[in-house]
């Protein structure tokens, strides 16, 4: 099958050559990179320059009809994003997209427009988008044209949180998020506060009350819970170059924490890329580090009926071009798990 | 004035002598170290081998009363140090101790046997003991004999709570505190979770539901609310030297998070080493590196009612060996900030 | 085929079980553990937590010849190692081993006696073992019984010097090699100079003139030369988790550094896991974390014939458990690169 | 006495403004900017946030007499430098100036043109400038109304090899300087090879046979030996914020290494910020972090004859800010340490 990376001059883009170079199916047919445009992949990643792979191209140059794509990995910025799409699958309705950005995520116009201050530039694509969180809405991704791989905050939360909605487990009204981000969550843009030497030996929280991601924590709990839900959510930004973890912070309705973990343990029982730890184990980034594997662990808070949940995952596989990969296995109907069973490399 | 301090190959133990070696008022007379003894500084400490130190000697080699020791700072292991400073104060009772460990912090003898599993071996001492945060007991501190200095973790959650518990304009019961700490908060002990590899590139949560500086928390904020108080609190590690970050999620009682804010502007307006941002800034850890400040800032959540405080101080000099020496000036009737007067190490 | 890890407690020993489980054509059968034996491997690698793997065993306790190995990896520390494996091989004459120790990498006995202050215990496996550098003794490792797998350094110095060596081509007694070492190098024993505070923001030279991977440097240079050769080696320990890098000066005997490149690329034109960089570019360990490769470039320095030669490989893939499996495969009859395909982990 | 710091928004002015706040004999009376003009310095660096420092100007509309500084620290960019300076000493005739640039280190035009491309634009203060390696042009430096400050990697080379140099103990035409530098000595220039995730988890050379800092090394060198010298010398980036490390290799002539650390022994014996390690220990960059003092070792190699040198310094202090301030005290006639006797923050 052949497939394309829209963007792979950014770190998901990146991320996504290396996984799908080592993936028995397919074959990196374009890739595109608007900087880097004319140029050999390794001038923009040099850990590429051993390996055979497309030229860098404009997108705007692409004639999406001859390149004939069976898939389109699509991780671009904000906007053009929807634009490029548009026209591709106008162009090639046949191709199938897995978007990277958060352009498609939020199914409802009108959440669009408040969280992104602008109408959205293809609402019938936005109508037809399937989030793509695979364990949760694995059978419409196998269908679907257009897929909104989640993003990596909203995947770190979502799993563990999502099941205990749904069982009604845990007071929806009482949700704490305390992220912790490595620095390529932030993107590969040229930023002072990115630089080396601003963000080493040190951690912070950013976006406090207004970050973005809320907007798919929105969506899918209140879709879980059944009802309308919002949660405190604070990402950070610490010196690591990968990882998430998510520390989470729930009040159970009649539940033990012994019954939240048990919940969580039936639901991700033969999820290949999900692992619930043994109860009052707390995971570790670093564990799942260059994996596509989201480890879970559930602990007893000392105020009775509250537990802390830990979630860790890699912001760029399994939050980004691993999932996205996932997605791409479902459906172009290979086995899901395909390409993706790198074990974490730690240390 | 002759000070002293005992656990010098410590990484508190460094800071003291950091520190104190460029206090105007004093003069450091005494540095023991349980492995090093007989040894220079400069064999466990490389930095100070331009400067002039006594040798490290072992600390049951030491005649108090010869010594005449105006100040001892305390930095030993838990257990040692209840019999270390009941020998001390029993041969040279005019001597003053900072004490930098746990061992006189609770002043609740059933608390502490209940957190430490067996019965403190200086009962009376314990009652005696002084709890060390500055800002809050500045004038009981200035009379006392012996000063528990607070743990770290404590420290970043305290300066920011108590004023808000003082004042009832937070909910008690919903105080939830995930606190990020460098690596010297674990200490110089040689353990292989410590060692860089295992350490690096990753974050982690520990002691979820059972940290010992649970107990610290209990004590002081039960005091400001008149009433019980029991947190959440969960600690993480990550890859820096020094620095806590400790984000807090509280709800008003009736009070927005600009009222939270101005409450503890006018708690600290005059306090040299508490420093207020301006509302919605959050503090990072970087920006307080090094110096004896904390760096508070409250936002607002979107949930309403709830406010997001972080309070960002370095683990080591506020933390530990700085607050130890502010609270040494107020002991010994020297100006509070003597010797404190550093500005961070950023970057 | 069935294979064994010695040693799987420590880093290579993790290092081989991430990229045997994933290898094709072998099972891993046994592994063994001094500390964690009885254990499951997760207690010591939570990161093998949702794979099958065997329960640690000690290593004394094993019966060699029911457990019927095909080969064995042994990464156990020095003397250990001399002792566990003439024991298997007299027990299982069949089995193979890669020995990742130093132990049977000096082929002088009494260069092997001046190095490491005593005889060694098996002198006449001593004298089978072959040095397994694979991209130089190819053919006998495709036959030996026992291959003496190199150190991290010298496979980062031997990769680029021994063809400029062999070909007579730079001057063999002015060669300096200035090696960066990531913290795994120095293995997984807890040391305080390993903790991550000692460690972080900073950089230090150790071990300068009496390294002891300076003896098979010599080993190797004086062979590949055809006299006596000694260098300048001086390795340094920097905080990062893994990589090292040869940053080597050299003398062109009447050649250039752009002959030197030359004969590089010749030399190494079809070698799967050593790619040399156009001319004038320079390695970073990050482009090649995780992977098998060693990544080489050239460089003219101002002194005229003066070249700067730089080297980089990851300490734990092809500077131990990477050419360890890929040692095996030609042992075992396999392909050389299977199991080793991965692509750098950048960032 | 009233001193300004032109450039106060890249990492050395905030050294500066760091060292400055507490040094007791001067006032900061101006600090430009030229993208924060108009704010204040927090909003540049928030560690500032608590202290009281003049808002940030635009240099072009400062007017050099009515400011009249008696002193000014420019931090600029190369080019800016000289019209900035030219015009300030125009206006100003009696302001003494320190400038951290490269742009006055250069006494030869001819070598300024060659290394700049282009003549200098100021070529009487050329003349004029004074190089300012405390150590060894203390007293051109108590006279100078213009001295240029060394650079980092040059100050780290220069204070061990100038006194063997002068000496006559090593050969000038083996000498090999093998650098590396954390990410501040590159600046805080927003470029993609600086962000965290480019830099973290690896070490690369850069600038090999062409970096700039040569020239400076040739000149002081020439000047020392008595004839040309050109040396070897790579510099690598490696992910810390502060330090340099310099191994330098070097052979004796008729001279032991034991005898080369003599040298050094007599040379720096009364020096306050130069500090000789015993034989054979080498230097860590992390124990003279935030300090401006210089650590040398010296150790013996393999090869007779040959030894191996390293120094370790904190960039933005002796390798910048702090060697700034070293001179300033002596052309305003304050004790040479005034303001510069922190101790190294370590851990």
């Amino acid at each position: 099958m052949r497939v394309g990376v829209l963007g792979a001059s950014g770190y998901t883009g990146a991320e996504l050559a290396r996984l799908l170079l080592r993936h028995p199916l397919v074959q990196i047919e374009l890739l595109t990179a608007e900087r880097g445009a004319g140029h050999d992949v390794r001038d923009v990643f040099p850990q590429f320059s051993p390996f055979q792979l497309p030229r860098l191209r404009a997108v705007e140059n692409i004639e999406w009809g001859s390149v004939a794509l069976d898939l389109a990995f699509c991780a671009l910025p904000h906007g053009t994003t929807q634009k490029v799409i548009q026209a591709l699958l106008t162009t090639a309705p046949k191709t199938r997209v897995v978007d990277l950005s958060a352009d498609f995520r939020l199914s409802d116009p009108a959440a669009y427009a408040r969280w992104y201050g602008h109408e959205h530039y293809a609402p019938q694509l936005q109508g037809e988008a399937v989030y793509g969180l695979t364990e949760i809405y694995r059978d419409e991704i196998k269908q679907a044209r257009l897929v909104a791989n989640p993003g990596c905050y909203t995947t770190c939360a979502q799993l563990p949180l999502i099941p205990l909605l749904c069982a009604k487990a845990i007071d929806p009204d009482e949700i704490v998020i305390d992220a912790k981000s490595g620095m390529t969550g932030a993107g590969r843009g040229v930023k002072q506060e990115m630089l080396f030497a601003e963000v080493a030996e040190g951690i912070h929280a950013y976006g406090v009350g207004h970050h973005r991601h809320m907007a798919e924590l929105d969506q899918e709990f209140s879709k879980a819970a059944g009802r309308g839900v919002i949660v405190t959510f604070t990402p950070h930004l610490m010196p690591m170059s990968r990882g998430i973890l998510s520390t989470i912070y729930v009040r159970g309705i009649g539940t033990s924490p012994e019954r939240l973990h048990a919940i969580l343990s039936e639901t991700y029982a033969h999820e290949p890329f999900v692992h619930l730890l043994p109860f009052a184990e707390m995971p570790q980034t670093r564990h799942v580090r260059g994996s596509n594997l989201t480890f879970i662990g559930v602990a007893k808070d000392r105020l009775p009926g509250r537990a802390v949940i830990g979630a860790a995952l890699d912001n760029l596989v399994k939050g980004a071009s691993g999932q996205a990969i996932q997605n791409m296995n479902l459906m172009l109907g290979f086995p899901e798990t395909t390409g993706l069973e790198q074990i974490a490399l730690f240390p």
